[in-house]
């Protein structure tokens, strides 16, 4: 057989139940294996033996270091203008949250920095974020809105969004979250922007910006009744939702978006029995972000083993934004999974691969190691797959395929 | 006047006095400044205006970057054999604490694969962890012994530490800690063992191999007495003195090693005020390990209100080790130091710079940019310092020198 790229030598967390996974084997493992990749699909996944003969324009030894899915971080705000650091020093010198707001920080002041940034230096400012993931072995990123809050400046967010995927090789899902937040201009008018914001989306739906519908549905933002509204206009252009859920409480929007068939519930510390049994009925995947949880110093844990119980999906991703969540490290999040969430580093990594893919509705071409999937795949020197949830701040990426592209290291 | 390396258009976190930090001027921060290096010294710090005409056989523009002392990080167990990732999935996939000593889990199992390793091998199992710190910043380094517990084995720890040194050109400090554990052959014969890491310390002096010693204080490890008795030989080579002190109960060791004039007391979480006063009168340093603090999902925070009141000096280090804290993220750590232990990201960098010195007897060649200190310096991409603190995950690095030579990025 011919092979574009051959990586031999290898082991493979396959993440596949066709090698195990789920059933007898953890990962799914193959060791001493082959990876054979044509024309930007996976051609080969197996031991040496099962390869027989074959030919490759490139053969890589990956000297037995491992090979998982390319990571695949399924909730980021990466694309935005401003820099909050600031705020977060004020408040460790003991300025309080009011004080703050009243100097125009928090969310508002990434709104205002992000209209008031145009096209390139919203790019330039998005550009260390998105690299940083990559070079952590991040082959598939999505990326909301949210930060424009009218219909140019949602759209210029969503095109940056666009231009870094389409710049740097990597699978980019652009996700429309106009309703992240009030704009000041519409302050006692949230019905009015939630029905502007509705029209935005066919707009930019048009425009083939927009691949997904997200809402943050909580009490300082906005109710289920105004994310309902928003997700029957995305049910007739046929777009897929997914929702800021349950973070600080308990607003029942797991059970919507649910209801609404909707890719992942995202957040979901107060999640409710009632909405884990609408999730695994629906098939909505439990995201969890747990560099978010660290960074507020929360303590209600969201419910895992009641997850696990119910055969609810769970991914893991950064969060990445300004305020709650200034991390670019997939892997890290993978290591608070386990270490705030008692996640199982299997768990962890599935939460990134397998299960992320099905939280952008891209399970048939990715987040597994199978013949007919994306060549979407990372190699790490580690030992075992379990490094890569140990390890604190240690990047062991040795190469990085998306579609069959080498695009890292 | 001329210098070997200029580094020009440079905000700069001076770390120093002289600049009116810890007074009137956050950092010591110049803005529009110059560092000029000459002789692998600091040769100006200062303004353009103040530079004057000059020539250099280096100019680098900082592009309005900042530059900060090179990072220090005060208390690493990089030096190890084997891996315990599969000790951390274990525990995560339910098998009790116990079971995992029962089949030679815990630090023992650290020293049997370092004692196994042979020179070569230990060299190149910590390459990747001295390297992670060096590519975020880091151009000094303490190195503990104490996964070796004979003479043999501390001896290649204290000599693996010392070429990783020499190989990339950055200071390491080697500090030897026989008193980590008692190792399986003294078992019931603590008082022994501690006698006979006292004759190892003299020899490995001779050898020049010691630049500290550190003892571990604690309930499951070694008490007052027994560190005491080493405490008291280091005294007699002239070698100062560290402790990991009050971890997980209050021993009094960090009252014991400032009464020793001691360079630190680590850890600290159940530090008393009685120790905190001896601390500020002898000047022993207080070194904050938050990442295992987060590991361990400890609760009790050290008491940094305290320590301010009392004018104990602050660093903030990796505590890098197989069990508690698998970061070679210095960044990380400052990062933590803010969100866990309420520290602000100038006593955030201030304790990986000024205070990381002191914590290593090197305050008058180091952690600071001023001139006449070592040509120690590291540039970043980032808007302010407080950006150190607070991007997680994401390393903003462009240069870092170390003795004037270029050693990263
Ligand atoms: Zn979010
Ligand atoms: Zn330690």
């Amino acid at each position: 057989m011919q092979f574009d790229t051959l990586i031999t030598n290898a082991n493979i967390a396959t993440m596949s139940e066709t090698f195990g996974y789920t059933k007898d084997t953890p990962y799914g493992a193959i060791h001493g294996g082959v990876v054979g990749i044509k024309d930007g699909k996976i051609a080969f996944v197996g031991t040496m033996d099962e390869l027989g003969t074959a030919t490759a324009d490139k053969i890589i030894d990956a000297k037995q270091g491992w090979l998982t899915p390319a990571l695949i971080d399924c909730h980021t705000h990466v694309v935005y203008g401003g820099n909050r650091s600031n705020e977060f020093e004020m408040r460790l010198n003991g300025v309080d949250y009011k004080d703050i707001a009243k100097q125009g920080g928090g969310i508002l002041s990434t709104v205002k920095a992000t209209r008031q940034a145009d096209f390139d230096e919203l790019y330039e400012l998005s550009l260390p974020r998105f690299k940083s993931l990559v070079s952590q072995g991040v082959g598939t990123i999505e990326i909301k809105s949210g930060y424009g809050l009218d219909l140019d400046n949602e759209r210029k967010m969503l095109k940056v969004a666009k231009k870094l995927g389409d710049d740097f090789g990597i699978t980019v899902k652009k996700t429309y979250l106009a309703l992240h937040a009030l704009p000041p201009e519409y302050q006692g008018r949230a019905d009015e922007y939630v029905k502007q914001a509705c029209e935005w989306l066919k707009v930019l739906h048009d425009e083939r910006l927009v691949d997904a519908v997200d809402a943050f549905c909580e009490s300082i933002a906005f109710d289920a009744h105004q994310v309902g509204r928003l997700f029957e206009v995305a049910k007739s252009l046929g777009l897929p939702v997914k929702l800021h859920a349950e973070q600080m409480s308990d607003m029942g929007g797991a059970g919507l978006v649910a209801e609404f068939d909707g890719l992942s519930a995202d957040h979901i510390e107060y999640l409710s029995t009632d909405s884990i049994v609408k999730m695994a009925k629906h098939g909505t995947v439990g995201v969890l972000l747990p560099t978010a949880f660290y960074v507020l110093k929360e303590t209600k844990l969201p419910p895992i083993d009641a997850m696990r119980q119910h055969g609810v999906k769970m991914a893991v991703s950064t969060d990445c934004n300004p305020g709650t969540s200034p991390s670019t490290s997939l892997l890290l999040a993978l290591n608070m999974a386990c270490t705030l969430f008692g996640l199982t580093p299997e768990e962890a990594l599935a939460g990134t691969t397998i299960h992320a893919s099905k939280a952008l509705g891209l399970q048939d071409t990715k987040g597994r190691l199978l013949v007919g999937m994306d060549a979407d795949v990372a190699l790490w020197q580690i030992d075992r797959p379990a490094d890569l949830s140990y390890l604190i701040g240690q990047n062991r990426l040795q190469g990085l395929w998306v579609a069959g592209r080498q695009v890292g290291r």
